[in-house]
């Protein structure tokens, strides 16, 4: 499988590339792009990742820039954050990466357990993991030739201890369980899905 | 109570603005504006509005543009319609209304089935409603002086029967259900629910 992974460069996308490029061609994106840049608040260069990158199996992002910071420094200029990254971002990733993707292929978003548990400094992770959620059950039932979109909506990850203090009381996922949520997702059958590692 | 309704002229605002208006000041709010005009895609009209409505009690709003049409000619331009309109319209009445509302004061936005129950055409609309909700469960723990913030979510309301052919299978919600819900979100004591009538 030909497998796009957006983000790649970071925590979750680099433990990911390393995990599927035993078996799969992996191609790795973010905006200093080891095999191809882009940046996801772009759509122009979307496009042009795609257009390099030609057709593919599956695409994997695991970039989501948001707004982090006190609720008194949040409003209109500082949530665009969430909304051109990790909302947007990604969901301009499916809305022209459908025209590149292989039949039967699968987009595998990511979101985060602030959909539902919200905690403080936040809101604006919340609201995007939201957004991309209900535009992942929309698509589902939208996209054509089989092609298939989940999210994966971990809590804080094992591999990110730097944000333990901000998620109290949450049992962090491991990596494993992680990698095999995206798994599910890529080489599962199921779509319009919210997969919860 | 002195309750700001924001999209008053519309279906459900109209409802609301009547059945309010027994008990309560109501100020009726929209881009005609019969009390008050505001365009939420634009915050500086927001600000302005509040300076002109003073201080109140509850904001509900019911208005909510979003983007409805086949998926094909979804893209990154035709998204803005519900991202500036019924997101971050919403959400930026409530980060600048906050400043405005009087302690223990509510907000009551509108959302929809469409977040969870995803209809052809509508992909915008569970988009912004997701993210609306997502952002109404973080505010609720960052809002100050006991001010809460609920939203109502319907399925296809009895008085908008032109929705019915694209909602196949949901019993409409009658207008009083409607009414009882923003109800329940005004003078009840919950925070950061979704309330489905
Ligand atoms: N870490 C956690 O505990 C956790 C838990 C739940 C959810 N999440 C979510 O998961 C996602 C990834 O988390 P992470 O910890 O792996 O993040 P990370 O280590 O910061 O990595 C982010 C990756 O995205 C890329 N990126 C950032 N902005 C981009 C843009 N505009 N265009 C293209 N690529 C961009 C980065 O590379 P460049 O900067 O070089 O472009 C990097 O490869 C985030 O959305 C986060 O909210 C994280
Ligand atoms: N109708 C349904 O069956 C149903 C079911 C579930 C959810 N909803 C949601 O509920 C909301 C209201 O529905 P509705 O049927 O009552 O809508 P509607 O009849 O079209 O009324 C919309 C109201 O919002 C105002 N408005 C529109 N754009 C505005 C803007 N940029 N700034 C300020 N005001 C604006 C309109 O007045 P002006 O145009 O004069 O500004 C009008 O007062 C929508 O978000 C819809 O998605 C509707």
């Amino acid at each position: 499988m030909k497998i796009v992974i957006v983000g790649a460069s970071g925590t979750m996308g680099t433990y990911l590339s390393q995990a599927l490029e035993k078996e799969h061609e992996v191609i790795r994106a973010d905006r200093k792009g080891k095999d191809v840049t882009v940046d996801i608040t772009a759509p122009e260069t979307i496009e042009k990742m795609y257009q390099q990158t030609g057709t593919f199996d599956a695409l994997i992002c695991t970039a989501g820039p948001t707004w982090v910071g006190p609720w008194k420094n949040l409003n209109n200029n500082t949530f665009r954050s969430g909304v051109e990254g990790k909302m947007m971002g990604q969901i301009n990733l499916v809305l022209i990466g459908q025209h590149y993707i292989n039949p039967k292929g699968s987009f595998s978003l990511i979101t985060g357990a602030l959909t539902h548990d919200p905690q403080k400094n936040f809101a604006n992770a919340s609201a995007a993991n939201a957004a991309v959620e209900g535009f992942v059950r929309a698509a589902a039932i939208e996209l054509e030739n089989g092609i298939r979109i989940n999210a994966v909506s971990p809590t804080v990850i094992e591999d990110s201890p730097q944000y333990f203090p901000f998620f109290p009381g949450e049992v962090p996922v491991t990596m494993k369980a992680l990698e095999f949520a995206f798994r599910k997702s890529v080489f599962g059958a199921n779509t319009g899905q919210i997969i919860k590692p």
